[in-house]
């Protein structure tokens, strides 16, 4: 995503309290950052931030942190988050740096969404954030029973995707070939998401757990298929 | 499948001898009655037969087993199957009766090809072959190394197929969410594949293996993604 600088660009990066300069002084001590022990849910490449202050904005007792490598990217997402309150902020790093400012089980929720498809796939397999090099350190980070929900447009990312999770163990449920058709009334989307939704396209979304769901296989089936 | 009985239905059914009367006879012994140790590969519902008759033609050295429990379908495959050598038998049979006629670790690969949605998921859903009831029984029957390929063209019950995998703990791999686009050379079409696929349907395939490949993940990656 490239962006233009706006006039506040700069500004939003250095007086806009939301975003945390210092990641790595919260490692394992972000609850005190938040003020509570609530369930932290963290968006890798959270881009102009619209899902996430949205997800904060619904979920109070949810604390959000929106992880964004790109400088005028994260501004307008720190200019739009005006809507949430103390529990959503943003951290200004490289998901490769991910497990330097958080310790292992810190996370309940990991959100993926519309991250790169490095189309290549053989040269470029191990940058897609669904590589099994990558679901390693995310199972470090999450809590036992903690997840990733995934959403994405590309098909071949989505194959890719569902085999690696597969094959580093983790359990698949609320599989959507077509999320928006019926549609999902908790779903939030993103501002790639509206705008491919709209063109038709079809986006795909499962959820990945750590452990298998509390209930059993048949509620299981009847609730959630 | 509702097919009218034609004047040969009764004879094939009743001379081809490649239909096993009494499978149970056989549990255990299918080796014996193929008289080589090859490798046993099983269509759960073979329909019209074309997809099985191909892949024995193609696979001299795989021994398959055609199960279709309609008569007047069965006799149609029965009637089809002339291409193929002595490595291809049909039973009569329905897939509850399955571990009847054959022992623990006796089958090395399932096929499961556009079997009955059942749509209605919440009173319906046991009854689809891929629900986590029936995977535990092919589990049984699968040797260690063994797996399960499935096909359809129905997206949703394609989803609840990866939650009913991932929940039971199989690996998924070779996962296709347009099989036919681009097109995967080895693969064999069933009559209803043929006619859906022709309509521009997507056809949805995986490969649910008990243990994991033995190929390292960035192998994986690199040769199948």
């Amino acid at each position: 995503m490239r962006m233009r600088k706006k006039k506040w660009t700069e500004s939003e990066l250095t007086l806009n309290t939301r975003l945390i300069e210092n990641p790595r002084e919260h490692k394992g001590c972000w609850a005190t950052r938040f003020g509570n022990d609530n369930d932290i849910h963290l968006e890798i490449g959270c881009g102009k931030g619209g899902f996430i202050t949205a997800s904060a904005v619904r979920n109070p007792d949810v604390n959000f942190i929106g992880l964004e490598r790109q400088s005028i990217v994260l501004a307008r997402a720190l200019r739009k988050s005006t809507a949430a309150g103390a529990n959503l902020l943003f951290v200004r790093e490289d998901v490769e740096a991910l497990a330097e400012f958080f310790e292992p089980g810190e996370i309940t929720r990991l959100y993926i969404n519309f991250c790169d498809p490095w189309p290549n796939r053989k040269k470029w397999a191990k940058r897609r954030l669904t590589h099994v090099n990558f679901l390693a350190v995310y199972k470090t980070l999450l809590k036992t029973d903690g997840d990733i929900v995934f959403k994405t447009d590309n098909r071949e990312l989505f194959e890719f995707s569902i085999n690696q999770f597969s094959l580093d163990g983790w359990i698949l449920s609320e599989v959507s070939l077509d999320l928006h058709n019926p549609g999902d009334p908790e779903n939030i989307m993103t501002e790639y998401e509206k705008k491919f939704s709209a063109l038709g396209c079809p986006i795909y979304r499962l959820k990945a757990s750590v452990r298998p769901p509390k209930e059993g296989c048949n509620e299981h089936n009847d609730d959630t298929q």
